[in-house]
């Protein structure tokens, strides 16, 4: 075969890589440029699949929502690609519930609704001290920020003014960005208010041992300020999809199942196989995170300088697990209590919305919305059965194939010896990917075990279908990547972008401010495109 | 420099090295036989450091005590030591103490002590259900291998005869050993039942998501079957000690600062390089865990055919990490309580030998004997500050240099930024390795200030000195090592230990049956041994 000449190569088919092709090819519409995605699908951790019995339900195997709030870029982009895509392909949001009073918290052993954290504090088996008795895991943890930097968490500071305070804190006489969240916290709360903050947080990772000074602008913008999240109708995914579209339809070239290896200097620019065929390219941008710039590294001299390497190393992957189950009906519905409304009428307060939470490793169990947002109330209907991180996903490694061995047979997930045999295992429709991220059996009966317990029920609920994705699996090796304590992540972000004085670039949510975030994604995808002279939006 | 040549190079001054050099030089006098130790010193992860102010007491930075009683093979050695060993150089050991009832424990807030678990249930502040109310720790894991594997722990059964049962057993309709401990525990015992027993125990590793077919007769016979704890009157490096000196004695050569690297097949043997000069070996002996095996196999293609690594692959090292203290007075000897004896007359219980216990970072404390195995009384006196593994490494990790530093730099220890200046600083004597294993200033407040919570005090006890080891660091990955889920260990242990037909063999506590204890170092070499034809004993 002849070998191939681009003028960029885009290394990496999610957010960031086809955001950038689709800004490069709209500036350049001249060059050659091309999209190389090793999977069979474009996205990256945006994996949007519908169940095979709820036609009106997207199970988000990976991110599943935004911020508006403090999301600007992500915000602006769905509104430029609404203003670009015809009518029956908007892209269409709805608010995404999270924490919703009557939700259940099953912890130590304990049975709460939420509203007991702060309604009921006597009942809440963590023994807090006089300042965080009564107060909720979120106020916690901001009470103790506003203690490690003062003036902080004052409301009238912007994204970037709590940043830059962070970044050039003290806390005990050493810089905050020497320090690590874990460390901090525990100086100015006790034990257990981390243990607390933490079960009922939901999350093991964004309170471990990372960057002080980029945790705790990350934490205020998720959790600090009455967060509102939106979800989308169609999936997520509809987002990197539309933007590949739009490059397509622009003239650029999108190649699914293309593994790149190799990459080696040559002349000005690059060379490297694709699938095992050489190719060479002008520039090469990397849009990609630290495990998958790592897989790559191997084969590919280009990559292998110490400086490269340096700041390729300067997060850490944290994984993030997501298992989906559905239903003949939304049994958790009667897991609420009867109670009156403001007329004395008798109600039932349904748990239909939102999340509950528990300390047993399913952690965190969202009651999936329909795509208007509005709860299933009767009917199939679907659970984010769990969605945890941490040392819980080491749980259910034991209940699946190994974490590496689908990636080194080439395969987007791992076969399984024993699947769980869903009910409509037999529906078929061309766009149905739900099968092919099918969960074990194994893995499938501990979830409804533990759904079970965690919902104190009397019968075992029957799953239909289950899927699932583990997103510290290669090549990704985690669902979203942290900072590591000692780096400083206002320069990082801006040299890991192009790490020499070659064309070889780098971004990806990964070396970003908003790590785990498509937001974070479009940062330094902006940051990228800056260097190469493209703005980041057409107008 | 011409090239050195070999009939046996060993790779690894650890103790499973050392004991094959002794035996294989006592069997084939006439051989050319070397040890080679990248560190300065042999004993790998066995290290006993003098603190300078207290001649009477050895810090273990690494392993640090023996189960006689189920670990036969270290007993026997060290009986035919002290054979060999002058009589000013014998090995003597003393008992070591673990759990006294009037020790403390600081779990979610709550001060207990040790006898209050079973004494005291009521106050125990875990929601244990009524099989498990009022049992120990330990207790509640055997009871739930008991369900697990129906009659394994009937204490007539042998170590072997357990291991058989478990490898055979089937839970569930599953072989065990293709299920995780952490899985199989939950079917069995509840959420809070297995909080309980990592928080008490003291171990976050131990029952994580390990084999289960291995976990259950490693923990029987760990914590299961009354154990009884020895302890090195001269630290437990003594033993590696002695073994390099009779393999010298008898015309062996040790190599300290020795590092091994492109490791290639020639002729029947093996070519490699010692500090970058060229030297071969008939046979190669790697005596070393999965994590240096990794590192040599970089730039070694001896070692990178697929079987080899395959083998290679089958365990996952352990992060365990340990700070020792020194201080003017045994401080601790005052958290103990009142009370009065048989006779009624008044007495002192006092808080001065074992370990007590807490769900901070810092996990453990023992409260340090001396040489002879009595507590210190007065007179300055020394504390394990904390002994921990799992995620609370990971706190640790912050308050220290990076991780894989030192390594890089070719030092054993990384060079600290910002030393605690002991009292003892100035002290220097020809043996005194402490100086090198300083801790950091920061580690050294925060462990000061958690142990101040965890004993209730009202007072900073004052730091003399203070040294640590985290055996998660280069070269060793971990302090211990685990069999991976779908491992059959009981036919990898002896597969290991040749991984193919070329004379290249490894050994050490990484692949055996007492992974994490000398014993297991001693049986894996004693595999290689009989591949090679001596026995494992001189008589």
């Amino acid at each position: 075969m002849a070998e191939e000449n681009f003028d960029i190569a885009i290394v990496g088919g999610g957010v960031s890589g086809v955001y950038c092709a689709w800004r490069l090819k709209q500036t350049n519409p001249g060059q050659k440029i091309a999209v190389f995605e090793a999977s069979d699908h474009i996205g990256g951790r945006l994996l949007s699949v519908r169940p095979p019995d709820i036609p009106d339900m997207v199970a988000e195997l990976g991110g599943m929502r935004i911020l508006p709030a403090v999301q600007p870029l992500v915000t602006k982009l769905i509104t430029e690609l609404n203003q670009e895509l015809p009518a029956d392909e908007q892209i269409s949001l709805y608010k995404f519930p999270v924490d919703e009073p009557q939700n259940i918290a099953f912890l130590r052993g304990v049975y709460l609704r939420l509203a007991d954290f702060t309604n009921d504090p006597d009942i809440v088996p963590y023994q807090l001290n006089f300042i965080d008795h009564g107060q909720s895991a979120g106020e916690v943890i901001v009470n103790a920020i506003e203690q490690i930097v003062p003036g902080i968490t004052n409301s009238n500071l912007n994204e970037e003014q709590r940043r830059e305070m962070a970044q050039s804190a003290e806390f005990g006489g050493v810089p905050l960005y020497k320090q690590g969240f874990w460390n901090v916290l525990l100086r100015v709360i006790t034990g257990e208010a981390y243990h607390y903050a933490e079960d009922v947080g939901g999350y093991d990772s964004t309170l471990c041992n990372w960057n002080a000074a980029d945790a705790i602008p990350w934490y205020l913008s998720d959790f600090g300020v009455s967060p509102e999240y939106m979800g989308f109708s169609n999936g997520f995914q509809q987002v990197p999809l539309s933007l590949a579209q739009l490059f397509e339809k622009s003239g650029g070239d999108v190649r699914l199942a293309s593994h790149i290896s190799h990459i080696t200097l040559q002349g000005d620019g690059f060379a490297f196989q694709v699938n095992g065929s050489a190719a060479t390219a002008k520039k090469l941008i990397l849009a990609m995170p630290r495990r998958s710039l790592e897989l790559l590294t191997a084969t590919s001299p280009a990559l292998q300088d110490a400086k490269t390497q340096a700041l390729i190393s300067t997060v850490t992957p944290r994984p993030l697990f997501k298992l989906f189950t559905t239903y003949d009906s939304p049994w958790w519905r009667n897991t609420g209590y009867s109670s009156t409304n403001a007329k004395g009428e008798p109600i039932y307060v349904a748990v239909q919305a939102g999340r509950s939470v528990t300390d047993l490793p399913v952690r965190q169990t969202y009651y999936w919305p329909k795509s208007d947002g509005t709860a299933a109330t009767e009917g199939h209907a679907m659970l984010l059965a769990s969605y945890d991180d941490g040392d819980n996903t080491g749980f259910w490694d034991g209940l699946r194939a190994k974490r590496r061995q689908p990636r080194a047979l080439g395969r987007d997930v791992a076969q399984l010896a024993d699947p769980f045999i869903g009910v409509d295992d037999n529906v078929q429709r061309d766009e149905l990917e739900w099968h092919q991220y099918k969960a074990p059996r194994m893995m499938t009966e501990e979830v409804t075990r533990q759904l079970t317990v965690m919902h104190s029920l009397n019968y075992t609920p029957k799953v239909r279908n289950a899927a699932y994705r583990d997103w510290g699996d290669d090549p990704f090796g985690g669902g979203w990547n942290s900072w590591n304590i000692g780096v400083k992540s206002w320069e990082v972000k801006h040299a890991v972008v192009q790490p020499t004085d070659l064309p070889l670039y780098i971004c990806g949510e990964a070396y970003s401010d908003a790590q785990g975030w498509v937001e974070g994604a479009l940062q330094t995808a902006g940051y990228l495109l800056a260097k190469l002279g493209v703005a980041p939006f057409p107008r």
